[in-house]
């Protein structure tokens, strides 16, 4: 038996997300096709409840849960009745009570996806929770390497940015730990949070950190946060920890390079370097839809 | 023949509230399936018109337009053409000529589901106006009190809090009059509206109106609205008019609590009377899916 | 072969034109029938990409696309990714990896739907552009006159009020150039634009403008514009370019009033006008679900 929910990547066997990135590989296909749409889930109900401001992932979901032919409702903060005063367990209680089938759940604070799965009958699937967990992206992304490099083990793959802060690069690491690599995580030290095991080097030179890399995961600066100051300036961030070709260099000739948008240009990474035949930044938004309809497709079969 | 709107209570025959509650009835059971929807009014279209916020009711509503499997469209102020200054009417008109099938209408002005059903060839359901009515909440409360007593005659019924500006008051204050019923209001003087008729009583002191009730409701305090200070704070609105354990001893031993939410704890409810055994609060948001499938599917068929 | 984007009416051949005319008489029948549903785009995904507050060409898009059972997601400023600050190329290129098969765009600036054009492989449809077009109006206000004249071709259509501005006037001047009519611009000297050709006349008295007119367009004055003051005040500007009977007498017997929507009654029309038996507005509402239909119904068979 399977679990009803997807909160997290740290707890998954690698038995589990091998089975999803299949799964997905079959989603793959039928969006290849011209009418991208299967009636796999038709008749359930999901609820996207984002908390925090979101496009991308917020997109994805709700193209996902129309692709397996779910009814999908949207409930973002500003309409939703915390407006009202209303308490989240409440609000949860009440979204039991319609009897909807999932919700997918961002929050800017870590934890509540967990809080929200003990306290509903539906499956809950997080879709990023404060600097905790964003466990579909590191199974989208997981899939992205495995398709391009046909392995998931043996890789050299470097992370660099503001890993403290980030829910990606957290679940990233927890998954691609499961697998024989070695991960290499490249930023201001400042900003490199204190998760240590086997597979995992600290570097704070970017061009040491990027040598023989297969794999590059860039993260999004997040501007808004820059009131906060952890580095200097953008120019500044830019000449230490930014990706333009030079530096790619230092990495494999065939290494990919990945970045899970929305893209800061010349902040994080150079605009040749996006739009690079490396770079596979758009294969990552189509396959987060394969991913998605995989885990949803997936606990759909645990709930029977 | 029956009418083509759902506008209020107060002007239904007690037959046609027994037809949707027995329809209701038979959704419930629908709810209770894997698969919670069905075909009946597909290819129909309703547009969800709210010019007040709301989440709770409209969320019910598009819900259960979904399981009826009705195209959706949502329309709310802040996006809607109001921003342009176009007249009420207008818009009524254009929703009119797109040939939609429903709407479903919530707007702080009293009156104005009737004006948009005096000028619309759609059906109209009046999803609360201003003070007057709030017919569905009206309709899925009676449901369940049937549901959990076994009939709608014969029961001490507490309604407790600000009446005067409560449309859902003033629905169960109708519908409950249709039948054999005693009917306690209980609220400070300032909010005790002047409704008068043979099953209505009126007490300003909270013991002595639940006493042997058989079923308690409890209306929202609307803290946007303290403002205009009905009443001196929320700590003392609590001690008069809050129910608590102790309170909910005064009436029957096997007395309903019942809350339209969201609720405020600690204002009009106490949480361990909210979490009680005896509170029907979530089956309520339950049962408010029933009740609005039954309607727009009789309404439906009064079209035709 | 035929283009895969409608993003203006001026390259459009008079035949094509025709023959989206005569598709959405097709489509205009479906929406006379209880079930106004068609199965043909089933499977389709549309995104709606509306970077100018809008209800009315939204919603008429909305409707469009449920009518032709499509899958719809709808993207509006506040809640997109713009706020994050990602490029309009880096949006247009995420919503291409997503694979819809057609962007629905209005946006303030001229320009922006062809530039989406020319780096995506969906369909783009221009839902309005800036002060350039607005392709679907001028195309539904052909149906409406097809469909009241008989004919396109011969009539004297007078075009009034802020023609400079207006991207329904461009559109509607670019449509029936390409037929034998004769066009009259009427409006403040301010706001005529450069635009010439043999169909064209130019007027700053509206009396002599209307004179044997069959086709009377008023347009929208836009009264967020009025800071820039390009007339003295709404009173003086009735005055001189409002419609109301005595000067809709100037006008043929049979002549036709059209407007695109919302109106400013007492602005640019009068009421007795607007709701007169010679005022077509409100067919134009329904007109328009036809002529979308038909266009994202070509559109399809041109990606084919």
């Amino acid at each position: 038996m399977r679990d009803r929910h997807l909160l997290g990547i740290r707890d998954l066997s690698r038995d589990y997300i091998e089975q999803c990135l299949e799964t997905a590989k079959g989603f793959k296909d039928v969006l290849k096709r011209d009418i991208k749409k299967v009636p796999a889930l038709r008749g359930k109900t999901v609820i996207n409840l984002f908390f925090e401001p979101s496009t991308r992932t917020k997109t994805s979901f709700e193209i996902t849960e129309k692709r397996l032919s779910m009814d999908v409702l949207n409930f973002s903060v500003p309409s939703s009745s915390v407006v009202k005063g209303e308490s989240l367990y409440d609000t949860i209680k009440t979204i039991e009570a319609y009897g909807v089938d999932f919700i997918v759940i961002r929050h800017s604070s870590s934890g509540v996806p967990k809080f929200v799965a003990d306290n509903i009958d539906a499956s809950v699937i997080n879709a990023g929770d404060g600097i905790n967990e964003h466990p579909t992206q590191a199974l989208l992304d997981a899939f992205s390497i495995l398709e391009k490099k046909g392995t998931l083990d043996g890789l050299n793959i470097a992370i660099i940015g503001d890993i403290y802060h980030s829910r990606v690069a957290k679940s990233n690491i927890y998954l691609l730990s499961k697998f024989n690599n070695s991960i290499r995580l490249i930023g201001p030290p400042t900003l490199i949070p204190d998760i240590k095991n086997d597979n995992i080097e600290i570097f704070n030179h970017m061009d040491k950190g990027l040598k023989d890399a297969d794999v590059i995961m860039m993260l999004r600066i997040q501007l808004e946060r820059q009131g906060r100051s952890f580095f200097p300036s953008i120019q500044e961030y830019f000449k230490f920890w930014g990706l333009d070709k030079r530096r790619l260099g230092c990495a494999k000739e065939d290494a990919i390079v990945m970045h899970p948008g929305p893209m800061n240009r010349g902040v994080e990474i150079s605009s040749d370097v996006a739009d690079s035949k490396q770079s596979i930044i758009l294969e990552q938004v189509t396959n987060g839809l394969a991913a998605r309809m995989a885990v949803l497709y997936l606990l759909a079969g645990a709930r029977e």
